[in-house]
Order: C-alpha cells, then structure tokens, then sequence
C-alpha cells in the first residue's frame, strides 16, 4: 500500500539522510538508490549508519533506473536533475534537493548561478505566511515536481518573514550571519572542506553578497510582502558536523511594541508542528534539532539598537534539506503532514 | 635587568596564557603566581601545559604577594580587581584583564555590571585611530594603571572603527554576530559550559543587547570619531575551544566608492605589525590566529545590501587578552611594543 | 493500552535520551519525569531538544510520585536508586540506569565503588552469549527488577565475550582502550568536563585498572565461559559529544586459524537485530550509531603481534545507556524485542 | 651568521609547522619556499598564519631552487625525496620529513611500504636510550643526511623504550592504540579526511597491523635493546586538528615492583628537555602539547592486568616532525639541542 520510492544520488549526505528518515516513515518504501561512482556497492558500505536498509544496492543514476517508482528524490549535485527530471512521467512524483528549480526569476538565476536555466517548480517552505492569512504549503499540495528549499533560504526565511509579513519590521537592511556545520558542503573533495582545516576553526565563506541562497531567501520574503528586500547575508563554517544557527536582524520599524513583535511571530507558527518561537529570554541551540525536522527560534527586540534579533537553529540535513523533501511529499500525496517525520533533536 | 613580574589569577585561563606568552619574553621573569583555591599546588600540576616554569609554585592571592614586582598582572574575576589594586605601589605597573575599569562612564557601569564602579584606567587598543591622526595607544604610553581591553570589544573595534574614522561607514546601526569558543567563559562551572553541551552545537548567549562589551565597543568608536554608535551584537559559542570569528557590518554612507573604503582600512593599519587587512577577496579563519598576537579582517562591500561586511579573526586570550596586556605592557614601560609577542598562528 | 511509564532524574542525559527514545515507542507513554533540582520547571525548558513532550512538567524525584506507573526507569546518580526502588511496588518494572545493582559480588562492590551494596538485580546484555547455547537476554525476560548494563561494560563485553565463548582468544592479558564522548560524565560540574578542556584535546582518565566498568566487564565474559579473565581498560575522552569506540584486543589463542576467529564473532551475533559483525577489513565509526540501539564491530587478526583485535562502536546514551534499557523493557515486558528502538545512527 | 634554510613542501602542514618554529629560531633565516601545485602564490596566501614570513613566494620544488641552502627540510610525499636528494650536495644538510630513509631493513619496507628502497639515513628520536648508556642522539651529530622519526613511531617508541631497557616490561605482546588528529594525513584529498565524517566521530583506520610506522616502533626499540618485539598498534582518528595520544602497554616482568618500573622511566628521561615523566597518577592531554616540542608521559603498574599502562602525549606536526627535524638539525649542526624549540604547549 506504501508508495514506491527512489533517491537519487543515494551516497551523499542529502541522499544518506532521506534514506534514514525514509526508514522510519510508514508510506514510503524505498525501492531503488542510485549514484554515480559508487553504483554497484552494497548501500551499507557507503552508508554504514542505515542497518536498516542493508538489502539495498546502488545502481546508476539514470532515467531508466528511477523509472517506475511514486516518488523520486534527487539529491544531486546542482545542474544534474533538470534533463533527468525531464525523462521521468508527469504522474511521478519528483521532489529535487538542489537548487535548479527553485528560483522563479531567471535574471536571479544568471546572477547567482549562470548556465542553462531549467525554470522553477513549485517551491515551499510549508509554515511561512502569505498575504492574505495562507502559508507557502498551499503551493505544495498535488504538486508533481517539488523544488525542496535550500537550508540556509528556509532558516533565514523562517526567521524574518513572520516579522515582514506583520508589518513590523523593515525588509531592507536586513543582516544575516550563519554559523553552519560543513556537511553543507556535501562530500566534495576540497581542501577548505578538510577536517583538520575545520577543526578548532571558524571559517567564513561567500562574504559580501554572493552566496547563491540570497535570491532564495529575498523571494520568500516578497511572498510574505516585502518590497525590494536586501539582506547582508554572511555563513561561517563552524566546527560541527550539522547544523545551522541564523542569528538574523531586521530594523524595528518605529513605534512598535516588544509585544507587537512577539505576537507577529506567535501568531505565525503558533499551530506549527515543526515551527516554534521559544519564551521570552530562551534561545535555541543548533543540538537542540540534529536530526529533527524542527525549526527552533528565539526573538529578542534590542530598542537600543533599534533591531529586532532572531536566532534560529535548523538542522541543515533534516528540516533544512531531507525533512523538507519528506514533509513536502506528505502534502503533495495528501499524507498526513507530519507522517514520519520526528520534532524531537539527538541532544546533546 | 628584566622587569620581575606577579600574576594574579595564574590558575585560569586568561592566566595561563599570560604566563605561556611571558615565558618567552626576553624582558620579563615571572617570580610569583597567585591563585585562590589552587594556592599551595605547583604550578605545572594546575597548568600542565607550561613545563618551562615547573618552578613556580601558586601561592594566595593577596596584595602581600604581589607587592614588590614591577609588574602585576591581574587575571582576576570581575570586581576582584579594585580593591586589591588599591594596596599596590603607585609606581608598580598593574594591569588588570578584568572589566572593573575599562569604562570611562559609571552610567555605562550601572547598566551593564551593576555594583561598585571602581573608575576607569588607562586603556587602549594601540591600534585603533583617534581623531587627528593617531592611534590609541598614546593613551599607554608612560601609565602605571592599565585595563587591557575586552576580548570581543577589541575585535569588534578594530573590525569597524577605520570606516568610522574615515567617514565611509555610517556609526548607527551597526550589526556584528560573534563566533566564539568556549574559553572567553574561564573555569566556571556552569552546565552551559560542559563539553557535551557545547560539542557538535552552535549556543548563543546574551541575546538582545545584554552584553557587557557593548559600551566598551561603543567607547572605542567613539574614540575613533563616532557620535552615538549603536550595534546591534551577538555572540554565539561554537565548537573551538578559542578564538573569535566577528562579522561586522554597517551601512555604507551612500556615494562611497569600494576603493574608497577598501583605503580606509588599509591607511589605519598599514603599519601595524599585528593588525592586517587581508586582500580583496580574502577572509581570516580562527586558526590563522591561534596563540599570536594578531588581528586579521577581511573586507567587501556588498552594493546589494548596502552594507560594508567585515570578518575579523582573534584569539581571544592572546590578542584578545594576555597579548593586549603584554603589549600594553610594553607601551608602559618604554619596551619595543612588539617584543616577546608572536604573530604566528598555530595552524591547522 | 500502552504501558504507563515514569522517569527519573529525567533532567540529565541519560533522562534525555530516555525520553527521546521512549516518545517513539509505541507501547509505552510517559506520564511523569522526575528531577532534583530542576523540579518545577517545564520539562521542555530544560530539555529543549524534546519538542514532542512539551506538556511535561518535572516534578520532584520522590516514591510517591514514582508509584502508580507500569514501568519506572531509574536515571540517578549512582548510590540514589538503592533506597528509592525499596519503596516502589515489587510488581512494577524498576530499570536503574545506574550502578547499584549490577555487580553479583560484594567484593567487586567494595572494591570498585565502596559504600552499601544493595544487592545485583538481574542484568543482561541480552545479545552476549552464555555456554550452553543461550544468549544473556534470558535473564531479562519477566523480571521485573533490571539492573541495565554499564556503556563500557556491554562495549567491551561485546567486543570480546563471543571469541571467548568460542574458545579463539585468551580471557587472560586483555587490553582495551576506548575514545569516549563526555556525555558520560553527565552534566557534573567539574573543571575536566568543561568544553575548553576537551575541545581539541584527548584526555584519559581512570588510567591503570581503576574503572569501575572493569568488574563488570569481567561479570559478562565469566558468563561467557571465561575462568579468571583480566584486562588492562584505559578510557580516554575526546571531542564529540557522544560515542564510544572501544579497540579490544586478546591474545589469539595458538593454532586458530583467522576463519575460525572470524566465525565466531559471525555464529554469535548472525541473527541480532542490533549488534552486527562487519565484512572483513571494514571498522566502525561512532557516527555510524549515534542515537541507535546499535553495536557495530570490526575484527582483524594480526598475526604478526598474536592478537586479535576488535574496534566496536556504541552510542553511550542509546545502546550504552537508554537504549539498552528500553530493550530490557521489551524483553522483561513480553513485547517484541525491536519494538520502538531504531538501528539507524545519524551521520555525518 | 644564520644557517640559510629552503623548505620543499611548504605549502603542506608538515611544511607549514616546520616554517612557524624556523621563523622563531635564531640561527635559522628561511630563504626559500617550495611547492607543486601552489609555486607561484604568496606563501601567506597558502599558509595564511605565517604572518612574519609575508615577503616569501613558493618556487618549484625543483633541486636547482633548492641547492645552494646550508639546509634543506624536504616535507614532502612519500616517495618524493629519494630522487631529489640525491641531487643535493653532500654537505648540504638534508632533512628529510618523509619515511623514505627511515628504515633500516629492506626487508621492512617492501614489506610495509613497497617500491623502490632507498636505503636509510641517519634517524634518531634524541631521547631514546640505548644499551650502555648513550641515547639515540648520537646517531645525529654531525650528520648531513637525516629521516625524521615519524609521529606515530616516536610517540610509542618514547613511551615503551625506557621500560624494555630497563628489563622491567616485555618487548613481546606489547598494544597501543593512539587517539591522533587528521592533521597527519595531511592535505589529503579523500572521504575520510573530510570535516563531516571527522566531527563527532572517532574512527579507526588501518587496523590489524597494518600500519607502515610498525616496523619503525620495532626498530627503535630493537635500538633499546629489545629482541624480536611484536606490537599491536590501533589509531584512531577523533575529532582535533592536531595531537596524538598513545595508550601503550606492556607486560609486566613478573616479580618486578611498581618502583622499579617507575624508575626505569624516570632515569631514562630525568634529564630531558623535551620528555617528561609525570607524577605518578598524573596524565597528560594532547592539548598539553600543542604547538610544542614536548612529550609527556603517564605512567601507571596495573597489578590486576599485569601490564604497565603508559599514555602518552605529542603534537604529531610539532614534538611529532617540525620539532623533531629541528632538534635534530640542532644536533646535526652543533648549536644547543634547545635552540629556537618551546616546550609549552598552547592551551587550553
């Protein structure tokens, strides 16, 4: 009765962790794992962490391959899913961990990324606000190609479109700094990606504007009812192996109320299942999600300042990537939403 | 001929690397370690890492001991400074590590420590620029009673005051998120400070304007030319056990060109030997900096955003501690202000 | 239906992992959490990685408010549980976590821990062999007084008790050495378990025959069929939160060919969902179990040095300590086993 | 007056750790940097913490940039240094960094290493004894040809050579397993040296004696006195970018008291600068050694196991190679063993 599934680029990080939430979800049965120069290993000896998909064996990635199935997940390298995706059937479900189909605007695509342009897809973060009292999973459901947001796009997203979207903070000038672990990177070989380079480290990367998730994140915010949103967007890789935590400011538009704030934030996530503002003086910890498909933020108003401070923590590999891609298939098959999907971190 | 030098607080770690730092100092012989609790142990067994001064061993920290060196450093709790300074000789250099006298303004005291304000001594980080073409550490030069600058205040003042100094970056509304390791907190045993709880997790803190380096950065810049800085600033402890990582933004005054304020940074510091803009481009990591006495940054500017983004690499106990002291040290008492101070990090 | 479940000292990690583990499970429900000092508070608030129990509360740790629940799980302090389980109804399923109740011999006892001996309830590493053909799971089913097992204990003992068993090693001159997270100390506030002392550091401890896990190590290989059996244990602490990866080596017993090594380790563990032989060549990582009930081993003769040498890996707070303890559960409850207990870990 | 110096290899970790501690010696002025694929940069840009060496450029590693140097530190593949040296004058001081000329018996390499031999050189770790009452120093004066000890060898051989010197231990059945940091796999492009599969991980690797520093620890303690000496020897990878702990341990000589043991350690090492016994329930911690040319050594008699337990620590790119070919080039050269080489490490 469970819907047939395939992951594409199964031995990678994205790929590795759909797999292990996969397991656990009760509809979905995973059926083929593909990849590229692993294809003829035993999925164990790749991912040696999924006992409980011992039975399954790489095969490559190909059209052929991941023909057949419900739902195929692609979670491969940037560029790669937009002529595969074209070989697979219309009724297939195909939900794409990278960024090809995720940005509306090909002018922003031929800024951030260059090259062939594949057009967008439909594209939610489920739990952010839209003018006129929905979220962004309207968009998800009976949807039949899914562009999974990124990590960094949906954490800082999350963040500062409840504040946006009341009125109550101004859309230009934001700043945004990210303490983010390396599996981000995937398993590219690169010397900055090396551990003893990591280690004992903090290490900045696409400082001053060019980080490709910058047009991602500016388009939730419009959605939410920004004009021209600008954002000062800096991650810096710290010694952990997941996580991200976005400590995202916004100018306090004058006049409001600490209270006023809080509200705006509350009212937006407050029946959220994998959404929550914490009280007053508490703050979340990256730990606090390893694992989970939850988004924890903490909201402080620094009057002196004149900014509203938000830090969020979001696991880059769960809520940020695989949890996404799992909780979007659960709303375009008309799933319960939170089916198999865990709210709860692996702390400490 | 050296100067004979007392360190208060030997047993901690702003004391260790004190004592790992002058243990290289042709100038300096360290002849008394003071402690609290750990008086009466040698020295080597509290601090293992200095098999050079095997010799020593703690005694009670009290004005008794201290008395009679040439220099006092004190690596004391805040408000443990005062009252012990006040026993010491006049001509005695004493320089505190501690935050008891780092503020010129007791309004400033009372709203970020409370208690006892003890009155602010000399201080100065030598390299930030003071209206009229010179640097801080003028104000060292010669005096018997130094605060040696806070670790995140300096970083923070040294990543933004040249773009103050020189007009090209807006004094309000400035925004800096701190990543920091663990060490910046000392011995004290609180559960946020366990390893299980800072591993593998990115844990912010005094979220909102709360941090007490708040008006000491405000200070400096306004040394450097500032009228009502404001910054909104958070620290986040991450996985390193020293070091800080700032990203520091503000506006861009509207009409200034990259050049423009790529030349503000490089005139501040183009002499400095421990404070180096990186090229274009280029961005420090914690590492590049662990144990020296030096502060890298790199520099953009993000049009976009209309922000200056700096990124600025400090070892919060060496240059952010035990190195300013040591330096400031060497302004006191007329000694080459680089002697016995490295600029090389260990890496990786 | 489900069972009704109370924990106590469910502020610390070993509490944590139990709730964790426990809001997955299908058959059992937590009604009440216990703490000490942090009575009072949301449990949530304390907790913060434990979203999905969120209307909890902890109350104070107390017979009375442990009584009226089908199972209550021991997570205190060792010495604490001794008194405290008195009191519980001898029909409810008592689990400590701790160590009062592990050790069969009193000598041990004194030896290792000193103070009151309570006695040893039953106690099982349920996937660890006994002469005769059984596995020590028999001891767990239908009691209703457990003693769970040490996190190094069970490690070593299952690195090590199946070549005993077989007769392919030598129980004499065993030597293991284990890179262990900090979590295992629990949140006691002590200088060496700070994060600045372990980041970037190893740092063993109980060096030279002094753990108290060494006993119990020794309990389960006798049961295995070893007379005598003496080990030389050295656990060392290293940077990552959680983890244990034990390198256990034994004499190979003279003439045994490394088919016949391997086989053992195979014929012990072939049909165990949870503890699994790797191929030959293949070792594991701790982040190939993190949060799974999950024991991962590799073996290697060498036969240059006439050892054989074992590296296993187990999550200290899941198959080390919670894990284990629900597994228990299973077993003394009559459920299946598995049940609620994942065998995927969560990496990188 | 300085000894003019070129280093091959500098843009490596070995290559950069070697250029740190030469830029603090005061006989040593490096005048040449080289490198493969980074000839051409700027070394600060590749080794961005050598701020003092900001005016040097790597040139090819070619054998006409290297001639006409007093000494050449050749930090380079394995493999690399065979043909280059050869090309060298004999009276150019070479130190070789590499393994190529480390062992004495070919039989040996073929066996561990394979591929051409090239015979060895001079090696020495200089606080080894050997029987009648030298130390291994010897082999190093006046040399011009020298192969560096490697990091894991010299570790294991300075914590178990005393005691088989003495007769206290055997040199049969000796096991070490080492904590070590990814830094001595150096800039190696591969999976495992990736920061998400180092962070939060203990990993083994060439386990069952396998590992090409075996026969190095076998000849260094045949050097002592040892006849047919057989070792287990287990690393495992954690989670710091530098360090190496060795747990290692060796049969007791049955009806030797833990006295005597503890003087065969301390007379060997009583008057070293750089290898420290410790008190006896003292251990020491990688972080200890940082940076430094240090070992440290704990030492403890397990009665029960019958086995003296040693743990020992060394930085493996300071004490572990830098350090080591500058003490011996200090040796080599006739300047104070101690010249330009710390004994503190950079802690916490």
């Amino acid at each position: 009765m469970a819907f047939s599934v395939a992951i594409a680029g199964a031995s990678g990080y994205a790929g590795g962790e759909l797999l292990r939430m996969l397991a656990g979800h009760p509809e979905f049965e995973v059926r083929t794992v593909t990849a590229h120069s692993n294809a003829g290993q035993r999925l164990i000896d790749v991912q040696p962490h999924l006992r409980s998909l011992a039975h399954l064996t790489l095969v490559d990635t190909s059209a052929a391959n991941l023909a057949g199935h419900d739902v195929v997940f692609l979670a491969l390298p940037h560029g790669a899913s937009g002529a595969l995706s074209a070989e697979l059937s219309p009724d297939t479900l195909v939900i794409d961990c990278g960024a090809d189909h995720r940005l509306e605007d090909a002018g922003d695509w031929a800024a951030f990324y260059g090259g062939d342009y594949f057009g967008s897809w439909a594209y939610g973060v489920p739990e952010l606000p839209i003018p006129g009292g929905g979220k962004q999973r309207s968009r998800l459901i009976g949807a039949r190609r899914i562009a999974a947001p990124g990590c960094n796009a949906s954490t800082v997203a999350l963040a500062l479109a409840p504040g946006i979207h009341a009125g109550v903070i101004e859309a230009a000038d934001l700043v945004a700094v990210l303490a983010v672990g390396p599996s981000g990177a995937g398993k590219s070989l690169k010397v900055p990606n090396l551990a003893a380079e990591v280690l004992g480290s903090a290490n900045p990367y696409a400082v001053g504007g060019t980080h490709r998730h910058i047009p991602e994140i500016q388009q939730s915010l419009r959605w939410a009812g920004a004009v021209n949103p600008t954002i000062s967007f800096t991650p810096v890789i710290v010694p952990m192996s997941r996580g991200i935590l976005a400590t995202a400011t916004a100018r306090l538009v004058p006049g409001t109320s600490a209270a006023a704030v809080r509200a705006a934030w509350e009212s937006a996530y407050t029946d959220e299942p994998f959404v929550h503002l914490l009280p007053a003086g508490h703050f979340p910890r990256t730990s606090d999600v390893l694992g989970a498909n939850t988004a924890l933020i903490g909201l402080a108003v620094d009057e002196a300042a004149g900014r509203v401070v938000t830090v969020t923590a979001v696991d880059n590999l769960a809520k940020g990537t695989a949890g996404a891609a799992i909780q979007s298939a659960n709303l375009a098959l008309g799933l319960p939403e939170t089916l198999g999907l865990s709210m709860n971190g692996v702390a400490p």
